[in-house]
């Protein structure tokens, strides 16, 4: 049932700022995704006839709330944090959908939605039976996400701001994404951002480097995000510029776990075990989840990393990215061993 | 990826009518049940007013097509069968979702969707931790549905129509369903009815008798429900009802199994083995899908039970009522022991 959104007022433990998407998964074959002309792993930004003529094409799906900053909300709310998000919807079906979700896992979400113009964007998910998600997203509402949306207030009240590398697609989302960082710096709270996926750092290197050089005081990113970022061959490397760059980086390796790390301490944590990987869709996601409640209670980064990793193995134990079990139980163990609780 | 409608034309194995739906499926506990008033197990008819509430107050969800003979058309032509669906959805992004998913499975459907009144109709769907569905419908654009929507050649040429109970529960619904089935007999075809939900059989017993002593070839119900058609306290004396009143009836008991009965021909079939029962929504449904696609196939009555049982296992091993494992596989062994491919 309900929780209630928790960022009326008080201290916020974390402030998620990303496209508010509605996920449509389904199953497909390798020769599928060659056949779209996809690569597969990543995600592909598509306009709205593409996101037609794919969905008539696709397979029988299930639509779950997603996105990459609400996927990592909903982990926050569901293992207790204090969160809220912003991001826009339009006001229809899946809209509705969207806040109704975000709401129910007792994160706060009031962003107005969009009266007009394009619909709730929506990201066709194909699932390929080695369980990795390969996805084209139509961005349809998220067009409208500005610097108006941001409530300074909140940036200024929340530990941390956690920002999504897919916001750096749109100028008027980048914008949102600055004013947000600023308004967070100013008020002595840390700034987090996701690489998000290695042709959006592609698409932006250099002002992703500047951004992370001089905004970012917490890192996501997975082994292909941060090789591209820093445009080395070998993940030790990648290892040395970052710590250099950011106060943390926590870089996920798939079934290789994670390696966090800050100034000269440096951890290795590994994967969780999970019965059967079913769907990756919310992996990096919800390792962030679990990542920053664990920096939100005051844990080391090796606590952070167990979180993480706790989180992850949760979300690809099913299809769709957001928790079905209950992450507070599954990271009790975790907590407890860290001295908190 | 998709399969193409199969009805335009040739010769079709089902035509299954009912009630176009999209499910919204959250976990809830055994005291979330009781606080809403909700009979566990069984599905409440509910309006528009009260369905905004409900799911204001419901957990994170997600959302997947249902429909009761929806999912049974969605089984019948992911086994290979060709098949057809008649059923009334909106223009909006459920009836769009609902549209998609069924096409996309390989079954026509062609119901010219609403442009006006009412939204797509969806049902809140609570699973228990023993993972029990329960289910508050609110019906919407499946009120428009009436006999205009039945196309009387799309009967004839189906060697079995296949309605579902919850059409009785409105008079222009009602009027779709006779209108069907006189067809279908006027062809020389088969009339099959699933009972659907024991409320739904109080709610119409006398009109239920009527129907099934006299239009109906093939019943599906199960325990509860037979028991409440015929007023009995006993599985046997349910039997010895219902073998007098239809050629066939398939009656299933949940972890018991099923028992197939045609006149003096019992067989009592065991339930396929399921490694963790997730979710039940969708197991009579998907029960009638493998049971009428051996039907079609010209298989006994024993196979249709072993077919029934194999696609039921699979829909309460996910989440949400539709097969997302190829069911062709499964069911191939079984079709293979009966001596059909």
């Amino acid at each position: 049932m309900t929780g209630t959104g928790g960022a009326s007022g008080g201290a916020l433990d974390v402030l998620c700022i990303g496209n508010a998407i509605v996920d449509v998964l389904a199953h497909a074959s390798e020769a599928d995704i060659g056949r779209l002309g996809l690569a597969k792993g990543t995600m592909t930004l598509i306009d709205a006839p593409t996101a037609e003529r794919l969905y008539t094409a696709m397979g029988p799906a299930v639509e779950a709330s997603g996105g990459s900053a609400g996927n990592t909300a909903a982990g926050l709310a569901a293992l207790g944090a204090r969160t809220a998000y912003i991001g826009k919807v339009r006001n229809d079906d899946l809209g509705r959908i969207f806040t109704h979700d975000i709401r129910a896992i007792g994160c706060a979400f009031d962003s107005p939605p969009a009266t007009s113009g394009a619909g709730t964007a929506r990201c066709l998910i194909y699932v390929t039976p080695d369980a990795q998600r390969t996805m084209a997203t139509y961005l349809g509402a998220c067009a409208e996400l500005g610097p108006g949306d941001i409530d300074a207030a909140l940036a200024a009240r929340a530990g941390i701001t956690y920002l999504e590398g897919y916001l750096w697609d749109r100028d008027a989302a980048k914008a949102a994404f600055l004013k947000a960082a600023r308004s967070a710096h100013a008020a002595g709270r840390r700034v987090a951002l996701s690489l998000s996926d290695p042709f959006c750092v592609d698409r932006h290197r250099d002002s992703f480097r500047e951004l992370v050089a001089g905004h970012v005081d917490i890192l996501f990113a997975n082994e292909s995000e941060i090789l591209s970022l820093y445009q080395v061959g070998s993940f030790d490397d990648a290892l040395q510029h970052v710590r250099k760059d950011c106060q943390i980086a926590a870089l996920t390796r798939s079934e290789k776990g994670s390696v966090a790390v800050s100034g000269d301490e440096v951890h290795v944590i590994d994967a969780e075990r999970v019965g059967k990987v079913v769907d990756t869709t919310g992996a990096g996601d919800l390792f962030a989840s679990g990542f920053l409640f664990g920096l939100a209670r005051g844990a080391g980064l090796a606590a952070c990393g167990r979180l993480g990793s706790i989180c992850a193995a949760e979300a690809i134990s099913h299809m769709g990215p957001r928790p079905e079990a209950d992450l507070k139980a599954l990271a009790r163990p975790a907590l407890a061993a860290a001295g908190l609780s």
